[in-house]
């Protein structure tokens, strides 16, 4: 961490905060330039309060060098965490090389629908089976999901495919209710819930972390520090497009994240570009640019009726539009 | 709403679709161009699901060209909703004509602190004190907040000084405690915590519902519709700043968002130049303008002694400046 | 197009706004619902100017349904273009199934150095040869740039290697030099430099140009437009990331923008993942990510020693990553 | 400067870095932490590559410290910066405590309507006249202006009413045309045309520098930098609103830009807030909250008959409805 003072300080000044940095444990290296003082940082600064520093009347800036982040940091860590979902026989391992394929609809709507949607995911590759119990709607006036019902009938759909199942938490309320979900997922507008997030740290079952609508790639990793921190290392990242100025597209999916975060962080890395892009069009060539960057798996919408799919229809592929999609994703993972 | 078909529809799924649209309650208006078929959704279209329609696959695409609010809708609401916090001689209304100042540290931190801060903002103009008691930071390893014993002390500092208190909520489970405050600030991370919101509807008091970090004027006034359509109408929104990618700022303090809201809605709108801007030196200019563009209010930070604040530092006013700025403010305010 | 009125106009305000339009020369539908009145203008409404209209006292709004674009628009062009570079036996197609990859250096800086490139590009299969002669620098202090002699430092590096040659030119005053040059570059800063849009639509040469640092697709295939409109219809577009608030990537890179330019416009697309990321590291798996994702082609930097390369040294490959790279491609490029 | 070194670079290399960086003219503090090496540059930085430093294999990251400007920045010219606009009586002055407001059409259409318009703002108080005569349109079928023609009727205009004129400069090879103009506007879209810059440079003509649609405070005052670094220091800023995602208006208008900027530099900077908004409606607010923000200036667009005006009658305000603003603003400007 670099402290910048302002120019005219006192030596009484800077001596007192040289005393004070000391005193919260950090090392110090002073440069004197002509125009400039600079204060250097020197040990573990990831638990000093930035904010706190930029206050001080005789600071100029503060500018942090190294990662705020510490369980999430591939420097401390480097060699990639492999996330086991789901036990037994279906169990199904992301990151570390392992590769996945998560798909399902939108929202759950009926025990038809869902294990139909199941069997057919599950025969054109996919290895886990997503489906929203707890829908966040921008509208109150829109389909909330089926809830509790939802998460019952997935399990149903667990029970005859033998996939495990992903699904989104909205409240740390409902938490009794997610016991027995395999991936439990936190969706974007939640990535900063952080009492929600201190709770799910208290598990030791896999979370699903979605990048926040517009959350840079620090701000997301402090959220996984924020589940880890608690104790629960088993975090699988999932990009899932930023706020764009586009109207073509709902998002901006930003798959440079992928090699990035994978620099930054030993958690894996899966991309959902139904939701980055919502549209149905785009999904089959973001999921091979996805694949082709490294991603350790997607996440696909698919309806077995996208025409009166509850919510979202205009995103989800049909079955056989996910099977080919597939198939491509399996050609690119062979150069891998 | 207007649904734009694809070319080479047919008569009969033209049909269908009509049929199904009215069977929805909303009248049809049919235009057959040289180039496409535009179908106009007559009537009450606020509970059609957009992405539904836009699901389908004879659609090009689907405009809303009434928006989707209704209870936040100046349209069927057309005079400005007053809200009133605290009772008694102390209560203070904002809105329809009636501007206030809410003042206080970022974080409550001791008794002394934050009666000490209380009673030099009301003694500089401020008619309610702020203070964070939960907080949300974006590192794990940050202060949090006092939590219940910040509550405690906020109750303090009102019984010293009368004035109501505004704090922030991160949790529908701490809302027990939440009981005797005048005014429940929800942030801009949860302002899409929609089960929060829906609690928050339960309840008849004040709520302050800040801006989403990169949040659009729809998504926000839908999550005030959230609170609203469960019954409770005493909102006041806040502007506190949108994502920018200038590293000068902490956020881009869209002030052209007070008039456009007040076109688009009944509501009163606030300004936050402390978290919008991240500095000090701008809090005073983003003051006043905020206040000549018509704002209703402001909230703004203020710290005994900046230079040791648990948080946020940075942007505090001392008592002093506060008080010059509270001056200004009121000088503008008489132009109105 | 859609105009909507505003409530309360009058029958003689809206019969003489239809007669105007009609005067237009195109045809009207009129819906009048509940809340509002609803003008659908038909046919060709690409030069009707969407500002004029919204102007009018009685319309709330105004949305165009078709797309403003023609010369540039698949509607009216469905089959892909095919843009052919130099000529002879080293000519060079690009679009319409065929892939091309440009490389070299981000600035020219010597004979030396830029036969070495060449040589080395082309070895790694690159069969067009990139230099800057005139560079775009935030400041007026960093290298500009040889200018001419960079010019005639590319001709004779394509006199060594055959491979055509592709420079950035930053004003219409320069284009005498540019006479020989196989792709004329338009930067990103002067996307919307209209009046040398213009002077390039007078010329039958290949133009190369790059999205604008946050522009939509819709203003991208407007400039491009600016050229078609005077007969060059001889342009790739070439997305280069847009601006992010991520500090940790120059910019986003925006790949779905390549199959949704190819749903809107017949015109070739390719890929700069250098200066998208600015970044070394995540050039090799934005590179086969774009290639994935279907487009044309890429323009990658490449110098013998980046280390001591006068500008954006910070992404560019070594000759041998960049082979590398180039292979990987190539493998992807299969799965077409 | 602070040059961050990565992990493992050997003692050879780091002084051989070391060495090189100061045959450049820089001093050196060396700061070495546990976990990284940090090269601290003293003395003036501000013509060292920032790129090429961060290309070197050894470098994990480059920050500058201090500002790159120099001829724009504070540090070096503290006193405020006073350009005067054309000569005579009625010569203008704008910053140092100068604040004038330039009002007019968007586009010159007849010499009737220049004229008319002309008096119409003299009398509600503007003292310079703007109107474009070359208009950059995002379509090549949008009317463009009427260029020599439009420029003639300026000057009609002014002979007229004595307003000093200012009107919009698209190519350098135009600046024949522009030798009277009294202020030569650079619009949103040449904000980094450097060639148009640095030519503009070489006059001793009062420059107005829009701010580019997505630039950073520090690349507009870098484009500044081009035109002060050739000699001519006659610069104003212009805020106009940055690119937003929201809809309801063109742009957000980012009005900390302004105590920002004049903490940055000396220069004078004005607020144009009917492109910002792109919204007759929102226009008085946002001229009031920009003079209370400390503008020096305002520019708004004022049309005798915006229903008929050939560009942005959206955003044009009437000569009574300028005559209203005007006299609102007068009234804020009282209190400074």
């Amino acid at each position: 961490m670099i402290a910048v003072l302002k120019s005219g300080v006192s030596e009484l000044q800077k001596n007192s905060l040289i005393k004070w940095l000391e005193a919260q444990g950090v090392g110090i290296h002073l440069s004197e330039g002509q125009y400039q003082t600079i204060i250097g940082l020197i040990g573990d600064t990831s638990r000093i309060d930035i904010d706190l520093l930029n206050g001080l009347e005789i600071i100029d800036h503060v500018t942090r060098i190294s990662d705020p982040f510490k369980c999430a940091n591939r420097r401390f860590h480097p060699t990639d965490t492999v996330v086991e979902i789901g036990s037994g026989e279906n169990a199904v391992k992301i990151g570390g090389g392992n590769f996945a394929i998560i798909a399902g609809p939108c929202s759950v709507e009926s025990e038809a629908q869902i294990i139909g949607i199941a069997q057919d995911v599950k025969a054109a590759g996919a290895t886990l089976l997503r489906g929203g119990a707890f829908k966040p709607r921008t509208s109150p006036y829109d389909f909330q999901g089926l809830r509790g019902e939802g998460l019952d009938l997935l399990r149903k759909a667990r029970e005859a495919t033998g996939l495990p199942i992903v699904t989104e938490i909205m409240s740390a309320s409902h938490l009794d209710m997610f016991e027995d979900v395999d991936l439990i997922q936190v969706g974007a507008r939640n990535m900063q819930n952080f009492e929600l997030l201190k709770e799910l740290g208290k598990l030791r079952k896999p979370i699903l972390l979605k990048r926040g609508l517009s959350s840079t790639l620090k701000e997301w990793l402090m959220s996984a520090e924020y589940i880890m921190s608690e104790g629960n290392e088993n975090i699988i990242l999932c990009e899932r497009g930023i706020r764009s100025y586009d109207p073509y597209t709902r998002n901006v999916l930003d798959l440079a994240a992928i090699p990035m975060v994978k620099e930054l962080s030993h958690l894996p890395i899966i991309v959902d570009p139904s939701h980055a892009t919502g549209k149905r069009s785009l999904v089959e060539s973001m999921s091979m640019a996805a694949t082709a960057a490294g991603a350790d798996g997607l996440i696909i919408e698919v309806h077995n009726d996208p025409e009166h799919a509850l919510c979202d229809g205009a995103q989800s592929l049909t079955p056989s539009q996910f099977s080919t999609v597939s198939a491509k994703v399996s050609e690119i993972r062979k150069l891998f």
